[in-house]
């Protein structure tokens, strides 16, 4: 089973994958932990490329199509084969971040940004997808003293993605939100204004109830 | 002017660049002379993802995304600005490559490479593309034979693309030459089978009337 999780900067990712991770092979699965851009060799070479600081230059086109191909690698690297082995995958934003990153904020047409994404993924949909919301001034705030205190420790300039701005913020979230709405079976919103314990019950509850329908429908987790 | 050369390995291609960039200079042209993939410090960048050892695993989908996020960098920092500035732009491959490697012989479906190139180029395309074309087989041992003496100066080992078999390298020339048929305006093969200046002759020929053409028809060379 691959999950995704997806949201704005500060909502709380990673966090909540540490936690599910650890709920889930409490149960017994074996969970593979991972995170766009970058999880695989190749992808991490491409990451390097993306985050650069001479990065910061490409255009949106470049920046879409290195994204693609670090996905590319990682999907057939790292996510299909860990699945094929019988891990369950969590893996920190995938296809919704381009959609929303390159697509809706950066101003890149859809069609182009479905084939992209047909052609990164190669047919690997995520099982089930956390979209983990909040208001954008909320998040904002949190991932902005993350990368204050980041720099602080590190004596370096904050990761670019967390320089934007309420408003591009506010688009994303409601980019993300559109995407849920539009295909319901595979995306969960949950609300990530709260507790990290009532968000994790919601998360683990979502991924469970994916499990048991799998189950029911006799394909293994 | 936008000027692409293009033809598999070993056909003579930089040498060419290089007696056409001198032709035009003594002609008063400004002259910028680059190559694919690279040719810009991002699309470099991507290049050493490309052309690494850890690369010769990349699949072909991941390489065909990431010649056109080289390409897009390269395009946008490089071609367009030089174009722009009213030097002619003497290219070492471009989106033609693509077509053949990854198209033909990486067995990509063409809607996709097509989707790639739009991406890629985004509107510009070559005003003269000379596909410089060779016996499979000559060019093959051309290619050989400076891979073997370069691994011998560098105690390197030679680049992947140069590893090809003579049945690709055949592959590969026709897929120039159909290249050719489809797009006869832009395209001009010549015989790379000759004297070094009997090509460079031909090829001057081919340019200075794409020259001409477009003098006759207002826009600036």
């Amino acid at each position: 089973m691959f999950v995704t999780f997806e949201g704005g900067e500060g909502v709380g990712k990673s966090t909540q994958i540490r936690l599910l991770a650890g709920a889930l092979e409490a149960q017994g699965h074996a969970v593979r932990i991972t995170r766009e851009p970058g999880g695989s060799a190749g992808a991490e070479a491409v990451r390097h490329v993306i985050l650069s600081g001479g990065a910061e230059s490409h255009g949106v086109r470049m920046e879409a199509l290195l994204f693609a191909a670090a996905r590319s690698d990682h999907v057939e690297t790292l996510i299909r084969p860990a699945l094929d082995g019988g891990s369950m995958v969590l893996c920190d934003r995938f296809m919704d971040s381009s959609r929303v990153y390159q697509g809706i904020t950066g101003n890149l047409p859809e069609p182009l940004i479905d084939g992209l994404e047909r052609l990164a993924i190669n047919g690997l949909r995520p099982d089930i997808t956390i979209i983990l919301d909040m208001p954008a001034a909320e998040g904002l705030e949190r991932a902005r003293a993350r990368a204050f205190k980041a720099a602080e420790l590190a004596n370096a300039v904050p990761d670019r993605f967390e320089k934007e701005e309420l408003e591009t913020h506010e688009k994303r979230r409601e980019a993300f939100l559109d995407i849920a709405a539009r295909d319901p079976v595979r995306c969960r919103v949950v609300d990530a204004s709260r507790s990290v314990e009532a968000i994790a019950r919601d998360v683990l509850a979502a991924v469970e109830a994916r499990i048991s329908e799998r189950q029911d429908a006799g394909v293994e987790a």
